[in-house]
């Protein structure tokens, strides 16, 4: 049986040069980066060294850039930091979207018992926010837009450089979770007048347990974690060297063919869409253009889609229908409500995120598992026999 | 020219067959384990065969370990969850010492500002806090003790069992930073009656960027990192598997050779012990009994550490003066002035920490290099100058 591994925003498999680097650092540099002898000296060297190459990738200064553990906490930390200069100069006000990832949703939930207001910009059908919406959200006390790049369980990338411009007439932060987005599409901090930008190495073919937020100069950074003073007083605890040279490794890899990469992801996606949406009453879910490459977000009516993804798993596809963050919940995706589908289709959605590493005979061997699948499934549903025979209207 | 690593109580080298089984992980393992699918469920499987195998090892349940980034966030967390039971049930006291980690004064330092009141207990000249000092601190409205097992400059042990014992029959919660005690010294969270409990893997040479929080069932903990629904709700974040399996391997490792490790490291440390007491007008700090093996902490009048660190390090050794978390700072170390030594002899202070890895050959080594260092930088010293004239008073 083929094994084909389709979920690649959940996480991905580490690119070799990376894990390479990983484990020559495990190996031979010890040293801990914070101490005044040659090995700690030398662990320093290579961390700076990490931390001016991400920067180069993500068009910051190499001072812009700390480590963190990871996405979730860079999103943490940047709301956060945004609240405390918010409380300082009296403004209590933050936009955000719908659909953004639950390290943000829950981080402003968080903030509402802090006093905060939140407004939540809608997303349309497409996935994307209108910038007339924002700029009339935009308040007196709006301390911080946070926006996310490019969605996770959709792929829709945001208008980035509008909102960045938008933000900075208005003199308000603007954060984004570029954790999707970042190898995948065009980003540049400073260009697209960004402040604060979180990203994560294990979404890059890098290692887990890393990431990094993006901090422009100026912006006053709060810190999460207190303790010793790494990451100029900003993080507190040992610096992860093996990772962030992992990451920097994956980073570069990604960077280096990233034209070539991404048209062939595409190139296989539009393949598999190509395929799916001859099922009936299908419905690709986002912004046919505005997406990251990598993605395809389905739904197809009368199933449901835990038994899709188990059923496919029985194939040998590794597939999701949302973010693997909540999987277990019964509830449907929170993107998918955004996007104004009701709750017996977004319950039946598929997401497919493919790399490099995937092949055009895999996405035939896709498209035919899910046909084949859809159609079990359909002929086993209560609410298929319904729509079939009329009992029940077709909502796609 | 021999290069001796001495520094374990800042980092440690990583264990071979931890190291083997992070790479296996990193190549093969790389499914979320928040999926549905094969893969993902394999290494949810994995996961929770280290939280259990992490478990038997502390004297906890599998479902009392909380994986984190290290010991800085483990606590960060335990700590702040304990503000927010105090904050809910009218307790705002806080019970600790004077020569934690900066990774718990600070995150105190932070209460003070939500009105928490800290009392922080006198370490004495030996480093180790009196039990009637804490029975007499402890008022109707302290929520929380937080007294780490073991210093990670001087090495002293608590008396962690009695602070245990009195903190259950005050019903006050105990949290211990045990980051430098785990697998130096008996350790066991349900038997001592602790409440919290922070570890770090890379201090017993598991890989950096992980760590645990070990919390007793009953006890609220907040969530620091939102996002996700990862370690129960408690730590968002896509598990970082490599890691923790690392860590329960390099736990395993440890625990496997507990008396026969500990035992080689108290010889080598008792030897070079030996050697740097010959060293006229020099102090062990802390207590020469209730120590972790591998720990010496010295001072020698007259000097500077900073130029002794150099100088060793010229010689091949790598030893640090104190915490690596605070080294380019030219502050005396906190933890010498709390045990009562004066600024000028705290500042000569060298710490050798000790590990496996070290040799009988490198402790005589080391005794020399020490010796002669420190004869040559008197010879340099205007302070040494004037002890030997008469024209200062020698402290130690």
């Amino acid at each position: 049986m083929m094994y084909i591994y389709a979920d690649n925003a959940a996480t991905t498999k580490m690119n070799e040069k990376a894990l390479e680097d990983v484990i020559l650092c495990m190996k031979n540099e010890y040293g801990n980066a914070s101490s005044l002898y040659t090995i700690g000296q030398k662990a320093k060297e290579l961390l700076e060294d990490a931390r001016a190459r991400i920067a180069g990738h993500v068009g910051s200064k190499p001072n812009e850039v700390y480590f963190t553990s990871g996405g979730s906490e860079s999103d943490n930390q940047a709301i956060l930091s945004a609240a405390t200069i918010g409380e300082k100069t009296g403004k209590k006000h933050i936009i955000s979207t719908m659909f953004e990832h639950h390290a943000v949703l829950h981080t402003l939930e968080k903030l509402k018992k802090r006093g905060f207001e939140i407004t939540l910009l809608p997303v349309y059908s497409n996935g994307i926010i209108k910038i007339e919406d924002l700029k009339n959200a935009i308040r007196e006390d709006t301390v911080l837009v946070t926006i996310m790049f490019a969605n996770n369980e959709i792929g829709t990338i945001q208008p980035i450089a509008e909102i960045g411009e938008v933000c900075k007439e208005n003199k308000v932060l603007f954060h984004t979770d570029a954790v999707q987005a970042i190898t995948h599409t065009n980003l540049n901090f400073h260009e697209m007048n960004i402040d604060m930008m979180s990203i994560s190495a294990h979404k890059f073919h890098g290692p887990k347990g890393i990431g990094a937020l993006i901090v422009k100069e100026g912006v006053k950074l709060e810190t999460l974690i207190e303790g010793g003073a790494q990451e100029r007083n900003k993080r507190a605890g040992t610096e992860n060297l093996p990772a962030i040279i992992g990451m920097a490794s994956a980073l570069d890899e990604a960077m280096k063919n990233y034209n070539e990469n991404n048209e062939y992801i595409k190139s296989l996606r539009d393949k598999v869409q190509e395929n799916l949406s001859k099922i009936s009453h299908s419905k690709i879910n986002g912004d046919i253009e505005n997406r990251i490459p990598g993605t395809l977000n389905i739904c197809f009516e009368g199933i449901e889609g835990e038994a899709l993804l188990l059923l496919l798993d029985d194939k040998g596809i590794s597939a999701s229908s949302g973010s693997a963050c909540t999987s277990g919940s019964l509830d449907p995706s929170h993107v998918l409500l955004a996007l104004g589908l009701p709750h017996e289709v977004a319950h039946g959605s598929l997401r497919l995120s493919l790399s490099v590493e995937n092949t055009m005979e895999e996405m035939e061997y896709i498209g035919e598992a899910v046909a084949d699948v859809v159609s079990y499934l359909r002929n086993m549903s209560p609410v298929w026999k319904d729509l079939q025979e009329g009992k029940r209207n077709y909502v796609i």
